[in-house]
């Protein structure tokens, strides 16, 4: 009897370098090794308690589907969210809930792009970008940027350069994940005037938003939404915000009324969001501004020992980053994915290894990034003192063999 | 300047029949008519106390990211589950958990056809298929079933027929949404030998497995797994099971290796489904029998009041719906969707209304389904008697206009 085939497109559909070397991470936990992870921006900051403690005093029964665009004071919510932070405009009509970050950047991929249509990206780029790509059949564009120059967008002609027939969008990820870089008003400039000039969406990831350091100024895509009310697409999450990743609760916002139209008829196909997470995350209008100040300061102490540790490793290159919690780091190996797999699977130090993800799979060129890891700086600075530690003996060992 | 414009792909994605009234119930609630849903299958059976007692008792903090196959207490929970009804041969390395059974559904559409490929399927069937269908680029072929013949299968000859060189599944819900049928022995043994002759996936759809009436005999695909492991795609969901809509978790589960670890790869991008939905699902194995054949005494119940209450209404059609809760439904309108819109646009009794789906949005065949509507019987005896009155009049004043 033949055996029935998967189609193609799911053998193209690439693993998460974020995720692939899990079962090895667990063998090494079964061995009795301890694992610092900081492969994935899973943080260790506690969920405000005022959202947690919907969980504990829950009385609704039975858990029913919500509505597809949006609990209503869940909506509210972030309405109120835009509101304070000085975008007045944004009204809960403007706003898709999504169940995570990850269903934005899908809906919209699949909202602007037909099949074979292109997205510019700037490489290194958030992986989850070719995955959604694949599943979307979009083609994402990279165009190089460089651990030297702090991972900045080069000149405006190596842009356009890319642009073809095809071209649909530009998508950035600001602050970036995966390198920190935050963009300047000139970068920010710069890239409206592109999609202006050349008739494409501006789709901004910025789920890193309050993730920025040093007194730097952070330029949102929303500064720009009422002037280009269909050019603009704003993608989000409280994942990182509220320390709620497992929520798993993301939104759309744009003034492109088509595009909400269309967003909303796919979200009615998945039906609703979760019920539960959104019951704890309408309660972020309670979350008081000294959460947020208490996690920034934590954060730029951690970005503060990463840095200055991994650049005391001898052979290792990052430039300071700038927001959000990563870092693209060039390690003194040529196969940075072996590198990752043996640290898992045949290295420990006092018993214990550390988990990063490979950097090639934030790259859309083959062959790039397999030098560099992304490293998460999401745990606090004790066990990230001890995590550098490692690496620095780890590579030693490693280059020995 | 020039409006940039959405893909075209993103127009053809339909609005749910189901949920796309939802406008016109929420003005005629501000209003201050009370609106019986009989639109949505969104029970109001008490999710189990075991599952949201996980919730009352919480203390992990912060709500963190889980696996992307899935918690692995909850698939041990989903194994233990799928042995008790009479499956060892699953194992929680052939379990996929899917945010509802919305994602499966998209999955498995993914993973068995390139763009353009083509699944069968029974029309009337669930208008989600769809969505599902026009976002991954796939062609929904419907076979006619009619109401008539309970809306079971037609000659095998009448499916062959359908069959062609893109043809790449069979896609059945069994038991029903929105018929209500119970495909026989015989009926799923010729579905397995065509997609065996064939070289077919068979994905089925067993959302409502233990919804199940007047004691008949279910068969679900897994009786055939074992047999076929290549070719059999179970897509499941415990939303109907435990009154669980609002958690969002399902699952695929299949023997194909090549579909699973494609189908985790696609996990892999959306990171994780729901961590506190997961910690209440994998209470599962808690949940008493008493649980559910309380429900299912209940339902056959409701069938019956509902059965009966339609059947006596002059100009309406129906066969008695043999499992799920929903059935499909003649009325003696021309046209279901204006009816429906209408009922809570322009019509109340007592001040009180009835908001059903047009049917048409559940068939692939445009013109189909327009003079029926689907119905969920998912309300208390007392609601639903009191809903059928409601659709008995409003019909006499409608065809009165």
């Amino acid at each position: 009897m033949k055996k029935t085939k998967i189609s193609s497109r799911l053998l193209e559909v690439p693993a998460s370098p974020i995720r692939k070397l899990v079962p090895f991470a667990t063998e090494a936990k079964k061995k009795g090794v301890k694992v610092y992870h900081l492969n994935i921006g899973d943080p260790d900051i506690k969920t405000p308690g005022v959202m947690v403690n919907v969980l504990k005093n829950w009385s609704t029964n039975p858990i029913a589907y919500g509505q597809s665009q949006g609990q209503p004071k869940f909506l509210e919510s972030l309405a109120w969210y835009y509101n304070k932070i000085g975008y007045s405009f944004v009204k809960t009509n403007n706003i898709q809930v999504t169940t995570g970050g990850s269903e934005a950047i899908s809906m919209a991929l699949f909202s602007v792009c037909a099949p074979g249509e292109e997205v510019i990206a700037f490489e290194p780029y958030y992986a989850n970008y070719n995955s959604y790509a694949a599943i979307n059949g979009v083609k994402v564009v990279p165009v190089l940027t460089k651990g030297e120059t702090g991972f900045h967008l080069p000149e405006r002609s190596k842009i356009e350069k890319k642009i073809g027939k095809k071209t649909k969008a530009i998508l950035i990820c600001n602050p970036s994940n995966p390198t920190g870089t935050v963009y300047t008003k000139e970068e920010m400039e710069m890239l409206v005037l592109i999609c202006v000039k050349n008739n494409l969406f501006l789709i901004s990831d910025e789920v890193y938003r309050e993730f920025v350091y040093d007194g730097k100024k952070y330029f949102s895509i929303l500064n720009y939404m009422k002037k280009y009310p269909d050019k603009m697409v704003l993608l989000d999450s409280l994942s990182k915000r509220y320390s709620l990743c497992g929520a798993r609760l993301g939104m759309i916002v744009s003034l492109n009324r088509d595009l909400m139209d269309g967003v909303l008829r796919i979200a009615q196909g998945r039906l609703s969001s979760g019920f539960v997470d959104q019951a704890m995350a309408e309660k972020l209008t309670e979350v008081k501004d000294s959460y947020f100040s208490a996690v920034h300061k934590e954060y730029q102490a951690r970005r503060d020992v990463l840095y200055n540790g991994l650049k005391s490793i001898p052979g290792v290159f990052l430039e300071k980053p700038e927001g959000a919690f990563y870092t693209i780091v060039k390690l003194p190996v040529k196969n940075s994915e072996d590198f990752c797999q043996w640290l898992l699977e045949k290295y420990n130090y006092k018993n214990e290894t550390v988990m990063v993800a490979p950097a090639a799979g934030f790259y859309g060129t083959r062959g790039m990034g397999k030098n560099e890891v992304r490293i998460a700086y999401v745990l606090n600075i004790h066990d990230l003192e001890k995590a550098i530690e490692i690496l620095r003996h780890a590579l030693v060992e490693y280059n020995r063999k």
